[in-house]
């Protein structure tokens, strides 16, 4: 039967009663050189051979007894008669005690010449210059650069002891099937063990993906006992949240027991973790973003705790483009896109929720709002975590605003140019509050083609800015219907309030002195205008705003009522901004429009 | 027969050259999801699903239509009559519209009942929410991150086209060896073509190693034809300087065209790029430091250019602990390593040198100082490119001063406490200097036991800073000689100045009357306390100053003179610092005193 979830822990809390429940683990296994960066030294690592061995020429040219140069002057210079040719690494032969570089001679009847004498051991590479038999190259608890496995190689080391942990992952749920398989509605891909491979793997651990598990407990009690036998740690994934068809929090307390069941944490509360066979059992939820959380900030917490590296991006000083509330006691992680604007770098929110994986994709950081506070303010400095080099930063293009597939492919073209557009979801008037805040690069707005929107909607906002318009899309707007336009006895489905399809309803609707609050499914809002169509055509709803050439796709008629203008504003002041010149270059050129053509005809 | 270096090339200009030389490289491979992270997109991705298909439900609880919950109330709950459970996932059934969670309702008479009503579509996850058929996922350029692979496995993409750079690598040189085969004194482990593929391969190239050619141009030039033909880049290593045995100039010369030979750079002068079939082949040094600044600088460099990801390092604003003097024209690296010392990060250079190294492997970044600087002064502000996660930084100790083997194993020791012991390099002046300048946590020094020893080097240089003195070791000194001590008569190898042999042997000198001008090789210093016993047992000399523990085990006559005493000087201020707190207790502890002890017994 359906459970509540238990009390709520602290994430300090639940790290620091997984750090008591489990002792460091001494797992080590011993790999070859090849397949050892990245990982941990279990042992410290001692040189085999003195380098160099012996004492050695540092460069090409001649070894010589420093005492017969003495003489050598500018004015007179000197024959190496005793001299003897000698190449970089080679032995220096017994008795003699300095090398005079090649360059430093020249040759006069077959034998060089100098004019400066050669200093006692000069251009000799003493014997353990480098390092001494015996002497320590590495600690243990080092992690393997790849400029490391050179120096362990010439010091004579070609396996080398590393901290190991195996790690078991198993997939449970009826709704999943495996990667190549294509889902039916209602059936999701099972992705977050592949997810969590890739990612512990990179931290070092050894990861053992396991066959889907169908919600029956029985089966998901004798996996799980196999998971256990085989590996130092178990993710169950998908198997934590409260549902009628949750089977595992039970099947783990049977079999041992439970350190935590629901921690305070955004996403990933439904998290669980338990202890089976003296081994840590962690039930991960389904929602991907939350099973990211969980991964990066309690598996990845146990990992360090037994000795692996952290994968950790670069932390960065920013400000924050806008206000995030948070509930106090609630740790959240939310993704965010982070570009320099007229020298700040600002940080901009993407929406949050466990199921908008592109969300994740799109951000190139993320934030933490600890427990302790009840949301950030605008404006005000936070840190963010990179997910990407910070290099990328400098290239980074913020625009904030209405997103569309012509923007997507906008940032697609601007990539030859060398700069990378992130676009971060906002309405046409929060798009032009951020750029009157000055925390993008360019707003995305979306407006009715009249005379008085640009005024109303724009200009009022930000009066004295110098502005550039890139026009990006037009789009004919109008009634989309199964049959007659017959206002009042028709089933309607509407877009959202400050959409622009709202706008033109509203606006006709005035015009047609047709009061809005009878018309039937008025405040039923869809909220792409694709679902405007699918509502017609499945028989939800008998009309609704729609682009005409979806209209005209989806069989229905059409009754036009204005255009929509989709384009990028730009404050004048940035145009000489390397990105910014690119940006409106790329989407003023007809490349693009061309592109943003075939990719309408290929929809179409 | 040998050659001097052709005139040597800038790194910006060589740079320059490279990137005009070659076009970027349009190679693209298909891979498996599981083995594209760290890859570069070569073609943008679009969903092949929406995600979600369907309108699904978002928590686990009950589908309602919105309507028929509008009279719920917290003094009138409803029972949700017409309800269905659903599961998170599940699809909501047709005509309704609202989830209501689990955790909002509960059960009487086996109907679940609500307090509140439902909103239209709360709890709904929409079709196409997170991302909709069609749009784009990921441009091209984009190098994927581990989290990224769960969506893209989510969005129905198995395989993705990366970009591709195939490189050839051949060592050459009749002293290599392989690695795994002990090297004869003069000769050389092969090694820097494992460290080029380890490194080259994380940028996402795919590197093929070829067998070790012998110093032969008909070899050299069978093999590079091959391996050009093989590859879109060819690298020989050890094949780039001015010996009487290098052959590759003169070979790569005949094959194709020398774009540059010998650049303005250290380590790495004597690299050589030309094109051949229109491919480039580099001549790599065979000096690994030099090697590794080739492979970043300039290999890297066209790995970016031809659109592979960078590996790199975090950059950190530091202040340079000690000058650095630098040729004008000359672009430097050098590897340093970082500590925050009293809340300023300090960065210490190690031994620069191609050969050495263990510079590299004992630092945790290095600094370029760049071709228009003459050197760089101390206390100037610098940036340095770290090779460890900047988090390390904090945990970093830094302790300048003599080196020692008991020195490598305190470290090793302060690693279970969380701390990284980084040993800097510097005379016992050095080290006191740098301790009064606060750039280092601790100085390491070795001076004589007598009484003005420490009055002379140590508390003249800090009046007025109350020290804290940790012993490390106590070693007996004294001369070493292979027979009768018969001063006037004996040939001598010496100690450096500055080094507490030289100072107690002069001291004894000057006590027995001898003028060391009168003495055979007094003027013959050897670096290592390992050279002396070496010397006199080769016969290189008759006597020298020596551990006593040395001259007993080569069998010598041994003359005691006093003892010299390493230790630990750290300000007192500093003792509260945690890392600091660590190091002395770890110093101080008998376990670490026994693990000396037994270090000495295996060296015996």
């Amino acid at each position: 039967m359906p459970r509540r979830y238990l009390d709520l822990v602290s994430l300090t809390d639940a790290l620091a009663a997984m750090r008591r429940a489990f002792p460091p683990l001494n797992r080590t296994e011993t790999v070859p050189l090849r397949l050892a960066v990245g990982r941990v030294t279990a042992e410290p690592l001692y040189a085999e051979y003195s380098v160099p061995q012996v004492d050695i020429a540092a460069f090409d040219g001649y070894a010589v007894r420093s005492a017969d140069t003495l003489r050598a002057q500018d004015q007179r210079p000197l024959p190496l008669e005793s001299s003897v040719p000698i190449n970089t690494g080679e032995i220096l032969p017994p008795s003699f005690d300095a090398v005079v570089m090649i360059e430093d001679t020249w040759d006069e009847g077959g034998i060089p010449w100098i004019r400066k004498p050669a200093a006692p051991w000069q251009h000799v590479r003493h014997a353990g210059g480098d390092i001494r038999a015996g002497e320590l190259v590495l600690p243990k608890g080092h992690q393997i650069r790849p400029f490391d496995t050179g120096a362990l190689a010439t010091y004579g080391i070609t396996r080398l002891k590393v901290r190991s942990v195996r790690i078991g992952i198993v997939p449970t749920g009826n709704d999943l099937v495996p990667l190549g398989v294509a889902p039916s509605p209602g059936q999701t891909i099972e992705t977050n063990t592949l997810m969590a491979e890739t990612y512990l793997t990179r931290m070092g651990a050894t990861c053992r993906r396991y066959g889907i598990v169908p919600d029956d407990p029985a089966m998901i009690r004798s996996m799980l006992e196999k998971a256990v036998a085989e590996n130092d740690f178990v993710i169950l994934s998908a198997g934590s949240s409260a549902g009628s068809r949750d089977y595992s929090p039970d099947v783990i307390g049977t079999l041992g027991e439970i350190i935590f069941h629901g921690i305070a944490v955004r996403p990933g509360k439904p998290v669980l973790l338990a202890r089976v066979d003296g081994k840590p059992v962690l039930g991960m939820p389904g929602y991907p973003v939350a099973a990211q959380t969980v991964l990066r900030e309690i598996v990845g917490d146990m990992l360090c705790w037994w000795g692996l590296a952290p994968e950790g991006g670069e932390e960065l000083g920013v400000r924050l483009s806008r206000k995030l509330a948070s509930d106090v006691g609630f740790d959240e992680f939310i993704p965010v896109s982070v570009g320099r604007i007229g020298g700040v770098s600002w940080a901009t929110p993407h929406p949050r929720g466990g199921g908008i994986q592109m969300a994740v994709v799109r951000a190139n950081g993320y934030l933490h709002i600890p427990a302790g506070r009840e949301g950030l303010g605008a404006g005000e400095e936070v840190c963010v975590r990179l997910t990407v080099p910070s290099e990328r930063i400098a290239c980074t293009l913020i625009c904030t605003g209405v997103r569309s597939l012509a923007l997507s492919e906008l940032g697609n073209c601007l990539i030859d140019a060398g700069f990378m557009l992130h676009c971060c979801n906002a309405s046409t008037m929060g798009a032009v509050l951020a750029l009157r805040a000055k925390t993008c690069h360019a707003a995305s707005i979306c407006i009715p083609e009249t005379g008085t929107a640009w005024r109303d909607l724009v200009l009022r906002y930000l009066p004295g800015v110098d502005l550039l318009r890139v026009p990006v899309t037009r789009t004919e707007l109008g009634i989309a219907s199964a049959g007659d336009l017959d206002i009042e006895n028709l089933r309607f489905v509407n877009r959202p309030k400050g959409s622009v399809a709202r706008m033109l309803f509203d606006a006709w609707l005035e015009e047609q002195g047709i009061d809005a609050a009878r018309l039937t499914g008025y405040e039923y809002e869809v909220r792409t205008p694709g679902a405007v169509t699918v509502a017609i055509t499945n028989g939800f709803a008998d009309a609704g705003i729609s682009p005409a050439a979806m209209a005209r796709d989806a069989g229905l008629r059409f009754t036009p009522l204005g255009y929509e203008s989709c384009e990028l504003l730009i404050r004048e002041e940035s145009a000489g901004d390397e990105g910014v010149a690119s940006l409106i270059q790329v989407a003023r050129s007809p490349e693009f429009k061309e592109r943003l053509r075939s990719l309408e005809e290929l929809r179409a």
